[in-house]
């Protein structure tokens, strides 16, 4: 496995989606692509094991896809965290504001430990409000944020403010549109 | 590895969600097991040899959990089928109909080969209805159909007729509620 990867190769640009004037940075590019998708699973790997990680979470759905991997790969438990009203167990449970309007993240009380070490895996930060609510969803459940690792960081969007206090790590980074 | 694991086990049995009279079968504690969650990769990825696979699809957001180690794994892409709206790039899509209501799938048309054999990936069968449009959707894109591989199945909800003509494989079934 090569210890690096022309990532943005295999991101698609995509002008004008979700709305006009926003610059859509497509992920699925890498999942057609098993050498890109390796490397971003291979990266975090490496990147967990120095630091003592005992599960991995991740928001949905994006996220899902680099998380499962890696959990599956280092044998750690996974823990979903998904929208008010998917979960159908006891669940801890966040509100928080987004651009427009408010939404809110669930977590399944059983699924955390107290004192769990946890890495926190995403597709893509773009301004950190969702991550920084599932940080505070998982501590909520008495977990521990060993960190924050995204495949892509949308630096201009000073995600790294709203994330103050927790190591990020991304694999690539768009400093502007 | 072991060739035989009580998954039932893990699976939480949820009574009145979503709505009153409705028994859910929840695959989050098999997430948070990884002996449970090796076990399901392990089978998928017997059956995928088996067959000469050349991509994995899943439909959001559960099915990318299994579906993504399991690409990750075999090294073959990974195709998402999602929700109207939520690929950015040009799409086939496909409209079915639900109990209540309709519903609509897309894919990207840059993410199937013509003639690519595809295991479409699910974490529970219930009445087969958007696995069924999932297969129509992937053969509009020049995709074959190798198998559907869920793991649990609710054989009493008859998913075998929706998806007739199509192999369907799953570990775990549950004849009633």
């Amino acid at each position: 496995m090569a210890d690096d990867y022309d990532l943005d190769r295999a991101i698609r640009k995509i002008p004008n989606f979700p709305k006009p004037g926003i610059l859509f940075y497509d992920i699925t590019g890498i999942l057609t692509k098993p050498d890109a998708f390796h490397y971003c699973i291979e990266q975090m790997s490496q990147y967990s094991r120095n630091l003592s990680i005992s599960g991995i979470a991740s928001v949905e759905s994006r996220g899902f896809v680099f998380a499962s991997p890696l959990a599956h790969m280092l044998k750690l438990p996974l823990i979903l965290l998904r929208k008010r009203g998917k979960l159908p167990g006891e669940t801890y449970s966040v509100r928080f504001t987004l651009e427009y309007g408010e939404d809110q993240i669930e977590v399944h009380k059983a699924d955390i430990t107290d004192g769990q070490k946890i890495l926190l895996v995403d597709d893509l930060i773009a301004t950190g409000g969702t991550l920084r609510a599932a940080c505070e969803l998982l501590e909520q459940g008495g977990g521990h944020i060993e960190g924050i690792f995204a495949v892509v960081g949308l630096s201009f969007l000073n995600y790294e403010k709203i994330l103050k206090g927790y190591p990020v790590k991304t694999l690539v980074q768009y400093q502007g549109e």
